[in-house]
C-alpha cells in the first residue's frame, strides 16, 4: 500500500479513533481536516500560511484542474505539488461530484458521463479511466475513484443500479491506475441512506483492497440524523487498518459527529468560503464581521485563538477592511477559519488520546452553541 | 524638527542626492519609494510582506480614512500604526488630491472645499484645519499641508490665485497642528508649469520652515518634458537640509528622472494597481501575465528578482491563477512590483553612493525599454 494507516487508539465509548497516515509527502495524525485548494490554491493562502497553522494535507479538484490549466500542463510543471509550491500531502477528488452536479441523468452511461464545461460550454466526457489519467498527471498522494454521486433523495431502485455502476467504475479506475508506487487510491462507498446498499458497496470495494475508503453521497442535503445514521452503520463495514474519509464535510458539529462514528479524514470549502463572506468560526460560534457592533471593538476575533489574524488584528480593523472590500480581510479570515478547524481536529486527537472524546465533544457543542439551532450543525 | 534629513552625498553630474530621513518610527535612506496603503492596508499585503521586501515607510490617505472607518475610530484604536499593525513610518496626504478630483471649482472657497462623498452622496467639507485634525488623529509621522491641486492645464491667472490660497492654507494648517513633538508637517509647492509661481510658493513655504517640502500639481496629465522641467527649476528653490517629495509618482522612468532632478521621496499606487490587473514590472519591462505565451512558461517572472513570488512560483502558475481570478495572484504580483520599485530605489542609492547615477539611469532605461515608447515613462 502506498498509503499506510496505523490505528493508535480507540475510544471506550464511541467509534472515535486516533490514527496516523503515511503518504509519499509526509505523515500526520488523524482525525485530520484538509483545506480545499480547488484551482491549485487554497483560496487567498500561501504554502507558508498553511504550514504555519499546521496544515498537513490539502485537497485539489481533478475536475477544475482538468479544465484549467489542464492536467497536462500541471504534469509538465512536475505535478501539482511543484506547480502550486506545496510539498506536503495532496488528496484529489475524482471530478465526480462536480460532474454530477453539471450533468443530466440521461447523460450518464456505463462508459462515463457527458456534460458541459460550466465556463465555456464545451462538451466534455469523464470516465473512470479519464479521471485516473487526470489524477495520475496531477500526481496527488491520494486519489479518489470515479463514482456516481446521486442526489438526495433518490429512489431505492436508482441507488441500487448506481451503486453497482460505482463498483464497476471503481474496478476500472483501479485497473487504469499507472503510478502504483507513488499514488494511493481510495474507493468510495455509495448507497444513499440504505444499509444493504452501503454494505453491498463496501464489501465489493473492500474486496478490491483500496488504500482507503471514502464515504460519498452524504452532505448532499440530507438531514443530520440520516447522515449520522449512515455513518454509524457504514464505518463498521470498513477495515480497521485503512483510513476512512467523509467527503465534503467540514462544519465543527458535523466533524465531531462523524469522528464519533469512526471517520478519520475531512475536507470542506466552508472555512475559506465563509471567510470570503466575512464570517469567522470562533470558540463561541459564528461571528459576522460586518456587524456594526464590531466597528469599535479593538479586541481579537477569538480570545482563545493564537492564529496570525488574532495575534495581530482587531475586530474593528477586520470590520473596516471587510466594509472597504479590502482583499487582506479574506486572507486573514481564511487563516483564522482554517486554523480553527485544524485546532479543533488537533484537540479532538488529544481528547481521543486521553480517552475523553465524548466529554470534549459535549464541551465544544456547548461553547459553540451547537445545541441551539445553529446553522453550523 | 520632528523629521530630520541628513544629506549624505551629491552626484557630480546631476542633482541626484543620497540622504537619510529620521522619523519617530524609524530611519531610512533616500531616495525612497513609499507603497500606498489607501484604506489602512497596502492592498493585499501584510506588514510582514512589506517588511520582507524592505518597505520602510508607507502612505495612508487622509480622505479615505476620514470617510472609513473615520479618523476618530483610528484614533481610538491608538492611531493608524496600531490600527493597521505597522510600526515603521507612515506618511499621510492631506486629502486635497482626492477632494479636488471630486469637487467643482465653484465649491472651492477661501475657507475650504465642499464636495460629495463618492460612496454615499453625503456632503462633506474639508479645510486646512480639518485636514490637520484628521492627520493628527491618524498619528502619521509625516503629514501634508492641505493644498489646492489644480488640473492640467489651468490658466496662469487661476494658478496664481490658487498658489496664494495654497500658501495661506499652509499657514493655517501649521497653526492648527496639535502634535508637534510626534508628527512632522510638509508644505506643498504648487504653481503649475510656471517658474515664477513655483518660486513664489516655495519661498513663502520655506519661510514657514516646514519639516520637508512636497512638489504637487505634477503627474496630473502634463507631458513628461514639462514634469522634468518643473522639477529642474523647483528643487533648487528648496532647502538642501530638508526632504523633497514628489507626490504620486512611481513609474521606474519617472522615478529615475526625478531623482536626477533632486527628489528624495516617491509614492504611487502603480505597483499594486497594475499587479491587480495582472501586470508585472520586470528588469526587461512590463509583462502581462495573462498572455498565452506564459501558459507553459515554468520560469520565474523576472530572472533578476529574488522576491517571494519569483523564488517560489512560475509564470505558468501565475498565468493560471490570474485566468482563474484567484486572489493569491494579486498578492504575489503586488509583492513583486513593490519589491521591484524598492530594489530600484535601493540600486539608485547605491549608484549615488558610488557617484555613477547617470550611468545607472541609462542602464535601467535601456534594459527596461524606456527609450522606446514604453507606457511606463
Amino acid at each position: 500500500m502506498v498509503i499506510k494507516y496505523k490505528l493508535i487508539k480507540e475510544s471506550h465509548d464511541s467509534m472515535a479513533r486516533l490514527g496516523e497516515i503515511t503518504t509519499p509527502h509526509g505523515t500526520f495524525e488523524t482525525p485530520v481536516f484538509m483545506a480545499v485548494g480547488t484551482q491549485a490554491t487554497v483560496k487567498t493562502l500561501t504554502k507558508e500560511e498553511l504550514e504555519a497553522i499546521g496544515s498537513q494535507i490539502i485537497l485539489g479538484n481533478a475536475y477544475h484542474l482538468w479544465v484549467a490549466p489542464g492536467h497536462e500542463i500541471v504534469k509538465e510543471a512536475g505535478g501539482l505539488h511543484k506547480f502550486m509550491n506545496w510539498d506536503r500531502a495532496i488528496l484529489t477528488d475524482s471530478g465526480g461530484f462536480q460532474v454530477f452536479s453539471l450533468a443530466n441523468p440521461k447523460d450518464i452511461s456505463e462508459e462515463g458521463v457527458t456534460f458541459k464545461n460550466q465556463k465555456n460550454g464545451d462538451v466534455l466526457f469523464l470516465s473512470p479511466e479519464k479521471s485516473i489519467e487526470i489524477q495520475n498527471a496531477l500526481g496527488s498522494d491520494i486519489m479518489m475513484s470515479f463514482d456516481e454521486c446521486p442526489p438526495y433523495p433518490s429512489t431505492y431502485d436508482y441507488l441500487k443500479k448506481s451503486v453497482d455502476r460505482t463498483i464497476r467504475w471503481a474496478r476500472r479506475g483501479l485497473d487504469a491506475h499507472q503510478n502504483r508506487v507513488t499514488q494511493g487510491l481510495f474507493g468510495i462507498v455509495q448507497g444513499g441512506e440504505h444499509y444493504d446498499l452501503r454494505k453491498h458497496c463496501a464489501e465489493a470495494l473492500v474486496a478490491m483492497d483500496f488504500d482507503g475508503y471514502s464515504i460519498g453521497g452524504l452532505s448532499v442535503g440530507e438531514p443530520k440524523t440520516i447522515q449520522n445514521q449512515v455513518l454509524e452503520f457504514t464505518t463498521p463495514l470498513l477495515p480497521k487498518d485503512k483510513p476512512r474519509y467523509l467527503m465534503g464535510v467540514g462544519s465543527p458539529g458535523a466533524i465531531l459527529d462523524a469522528v464519533e462514528r469512526g471517520i478519520d479524514m475531512f475536507d470542506c470549502v466552508l472555512p475559506t468560503r465563509i471567510a470570503r463572506h466575512g464570517t469567522a468560526m470562533t470558540t463561541h460560534g459564528r461571528l459576522i464581521i460586518k456587524n456594526k457592533a464590531f466597528e469599535r471593538d479593538f479586541t481579537a476575533l477569538d480570545d482563545h485563538c493564537d492564529c496570525y489574524c488574532c495575534k495581530n488584528y482587531t475586530k474593528a480593523y477586520l470590520h473596516h477592511l471587510f466594509k472597504s472590500q479590502e482583499m487582506l480581510v479574506y486572507r486573514l479570515l481564511s487563516i483564522h477559519n482554517v486554523n480553527f478547524l485544524l485546532r479543533l481536529t488537533e484537540n479532538i486527537r488529544q481528547a481521543i488520546k486521553e480517552d475523553r472524546f465524548t466529554e470534549f465533544k459535549e464541551k465544544v457543542y456547548r461553547e459553540y452553541g451547537l445545541n441551539d439551532s445553529n446553522k453550523d450543525f
